[in-house]
């Protein structure tokens, strides 16, 4: 089986480094990067929740994600979402961000506060959505632990770990953790999320101009099962005792 | 096991009427319903391409898709998307209509005009987005076949056909083709978009503060499998020899 | 006297059809159309009042309209009012449909709620603002009856009934409702709204690059108010039991 | 009859003044004033034509309007529009604004050139965009008297002269020219926009949660024709030589 | 030494002229000209504070300022402000005006109130930052004089008086109060503010495309103080007896 | 004389740092810090130059900044600027960091391209506006460098270098590069733009509130011209043989 240019395995993560905290005024504060890719992941808490939940009984907490590439990020330059306009794509991986860090908060045990995820790719070589959800958890826990009111009880706001890897397939061949050269010419594109524990969160798989069978979407949902175990070690061995949950990974 | 409170079976889709050509200017036109949920598509013809193809050596055709709720479709009342701000829902809809549509289109063979596909929602009861896709590739069909200079040709432009069908959990049981008050209460919520031979275009599976078992995704493919071939069947009665590939389905 | 090249005498009608109540989530909701053109009223009711009227005494109620046309409904297709700029015919003709509705509603005996009126163009082919009108009128008295809480007086809270035509001067000849092709050649193009009393609401009489003398404005006037009497009476027939008042029309 | 507050008679005009040329850079530059409203009313010249009108086989020329409200002009103070909101009422009156300018140019004599008519109002106390027409009208001969290359043809771009006056009803009573107090308690408020030769322009009559008789309008038509009457011989008066036409007036 | 070349000499400012009232429904309403630039200045008055200030334990009042050039201020036209874009300049400007008049005011003696200061450009010929902020102090002064409620306490409102002038180097001599043929060819253009008393509010010195030395840094401050010290005079015989403190000036 | 809270003299710099190049797509790439302010300066290349100057006879280049504050660099967390609305503070500061790094530019020998110079602020302690103009102008060098058409010409498209520093009173006392804490106090606000050789590019002293005598003025300037030497010091030891000219500095 052929290596990828970079000389990567078709199944082998980029490797993955940690700086944590980075310079930040914001409690949760890491700078993830994978390979070409580096995206600086704060994590802010507010003490209101938004206005939909206050009508709640027993107010819970919440958990969003804002997603956003600065303009050095890619040559040549990317130009600011300033104008008001809609940028469907930044939309969408925000939109996915919240939703997968939500999957492993128990909103009750957060309390009625809310935490923003700021995902802010510094440079995009592929795979900037899913290593947001990598580095946004990171952070995410960093910002529960700095809550001096909850206790200690900090461990229990998490139900479980989560993090992300895309996969896809280019010549037929299926290559986990895609850098911009290959996802740019791949024939099916799939961002994984899964919990530390080994359960699906979000499984999103597009076709863009080509189809794929049964058998080969199963195939790419084994390789990407297989790098977030990886991905979930990383995590864990960073947060050391902040690691939610001992019982699992 | 037990029946929904429509009196449908887990795995059963919603009745599927079509209406066609439904009061519009557009050489495709289609009302589609499918239960409580009803839309328009329509599909119109602009002989220009986007400027981002114009560089292309033989330029080829475009496929585009915009979404919308009429005000009246839900109650209550929806709001217009007039004010510019980013609706992310409406924006990630479209983007996967399009993208499912052109999965089955040859753009050399449409050659270089571009076709938008309004999909505008007239009663909102769930599965807006995969009614969209099935109903959409019917006015497509029907506006490329409008177009004189293709002289009969109107089949070679697609490559296959395209449905779709939502698929969930709710209490663990796996319920095909979701109504509003079921969607509103799964655990997973899953859209399948599958082409006429049976190969995927789109899996896009969700869980919001939930998360799901290997398991339970492959029983979810399946359903949404059998769903799909009920809806290719409807779509070839309706479109009779216009149906693209005598070859399958 | 020239037939038009629809076949029909200068002042007559094009054949209007009601579908009622057609597919939406509102409590009135008509689907009417005049040779090519077709809209659909739909009215939404909110149990709140706008804020301006608030510090009233005793709140009373409120009647607003939206108008938009579907991209579909012309050929080339319209796009969207999504980028939040002024449209400033659609501002334009909504107001006038607020306004025309309003001027037949006892605000008090409505009660403080708000009724919405959108009227949202299929097919255009002229005629669509005072179309608007004539069959969101027809939506506004069945919302009006589906009001609960107004324990059957519900036609108190109509002091009439209002519907609208266009008139217009092509050739100076005078010539009632006209479709695209005229209007778009007309001198004199005029909306009259009048209310089933025979009472005038609004008129507005518009020439681009031309004038008209009184007399030419009696004559279209007088024109309108024939039509006006034809269209009340196709209201009367479908609304039935449900038309406001007994002692006119 | 009574007298109205400021002791006019029911259809008496407000006193009106005229300085020409006022502070500005444009050609055609006028400070009107009726009464308590007052408006600065500039005519700007552009060699350029509107992009729509490019194609024409003999491009001819184009006359537009703008109209706002400065923040002082009313109290309490006016908010700016520039938040890109759609202020519907503004929209409306710089669209009529322009029509009825347009109305009396000849564009072929004009040539392609593009003349954007600003009417700003210093002073708010009714009748603005009645004024706004009649001000507007002085600026603009001017502006185009200014045209070098019109070689002393300027009075040919004109096929008559334009004025515009407000009329209503309040108390049953019909008045002529309103004021802000009467405007806002009148039941109908026409505008009415005519020829020096004493052609109609535009006739828009407006009743909100109001109706009015054939015969009431017959009788605000009147009062209008004679106020526009006054209006035109000021105009005259102003224009001196510049004035368009000999044969009218 | 040269003159200039509308005569002046270097260090010379423009005739000033002030009508006041003028036109406006607004209490404090001034329009100042400066030569060929001519500056309406509105000052209105609101009973409320922001919404960041409401939160102090004694509500003190607030002064800010919004400007605009009105389109025929220049040739050519100027375009309106609509669009909700950025006009960065403008933004710059009235937060300038703003500031330097805080300065000068005794928010706890003004009360909670905010005053709006509008300076709208008529005509535009260089200088109309500082001349808004020479002729907004005294629109400033007359609406703060016309508050009852202050009950002849109100030129203790002002700690002192503020005017403002521009200074600049063109071909590196040192000229005062610039029109925009000379600003706009000046390697240094700098804006002073300062109060009665003779202290500094604001000093903007920018060089583009250039640079200045300490030597001529102090050149241009010591014209630009006998400046104000002109404008500083004007201001006291127009205000009279409101001028805020007999001790200075 | 009392050292300030952080234990700094009243005139003695922040300990500066750079990362170069730091994680980024752009030629030019720098992390600078001064104590508790960090910001990411990136200068990207375009081979286009703005619209405007294309009518230049022979075209230069063009050299523009844009500002930012990321979410996560104030606690508690700023909202993105992502409503098209104008944030008049972030306006002013990029139009002042591009003013001062285009004073040291030579257009003609950099050539028909524009340079962005983006400034994102990761953490803000005070003097974000001067710290992005000494940072972006090392940025800017390095770019520039990476021009291979530039032949090894690079150093001849700077005529000096440029850094800034901020300056301000707070009790009276003249204090260097103010931390928030400071700044949030102070008087008098001063931010100054020097070249390498000495020369002002930009004065801007601020008094909201205050005033401040012209002896004032000159200790500030006496202050920030000491720090601007010191900051100069540094960026020559940081650009080595890339530093702009050797009889300088």
């Amino acid at each position: 089986m052929p290596v990828r240019y970079d000389g990567r395995q078709p199944q082998e993560l980029r490797p993955v480094t940690v700086e944590r905290p980075f310079r930040s005024a914001a409690p949760g504060s890491v700078l993830i990067a994978a390979g070409g890719t580096s995206i600086l992941c704060t994590a802010s808490v507010d003490e209101e929740i938004p206005p939909w939940k206050k009508n709640e009984e027993t107010p819970t907490g919440w958990v969003t994600a804002e997603y956003s590439m600065l303009p050095g990020s890619t040559a040549p330059r990317k130009r600011r979402d300033r104008s008001g306009k809609v940028d469907g794509r930044s939309t969408e991986i925000q939109r996915l961000i919240g939703r997968s860090l939500r999957s492993v908060v128990d909103m009750a045990a957060l309390g009625p506060r809310t935490i923003t995820v700021d995902c802010d790719v510094l440079e995009a070589d592929g795979g900037t959505r899913t290593l947001s959800i990598t580095g946004g958890f990171i952070a995410l826990v960093d910002a529960v632990h700095s809550l001096e009111s909850l206790n200690g009880q900090a461990r229990q706001v998490f139900t479980d770990s989560v993090a992300a890897i895309s996969v896809g397939m280019l010549d037929r061949q299926i290559l986990l953790d895609l850098n911009y050269y290959e996802d740019s010419r791949a024939e099916v594109d799939m961002n994984v999320v899964m919990t530390g524990r080994g359960h699906f969160v979000e499984v999103q798989g597009t076709a863009e101009g080509q189809t794929f069978t049964r058998q080969e979407l199963d195939a790419q949902l084994a390789a990407a099962e297989a790098g977030i175990a990886g991905l979930t070690s990383i995590q864990k061995d960073i947060l050391g005792e902040n690691w939610p949950l001992d019982s699992f990974g």
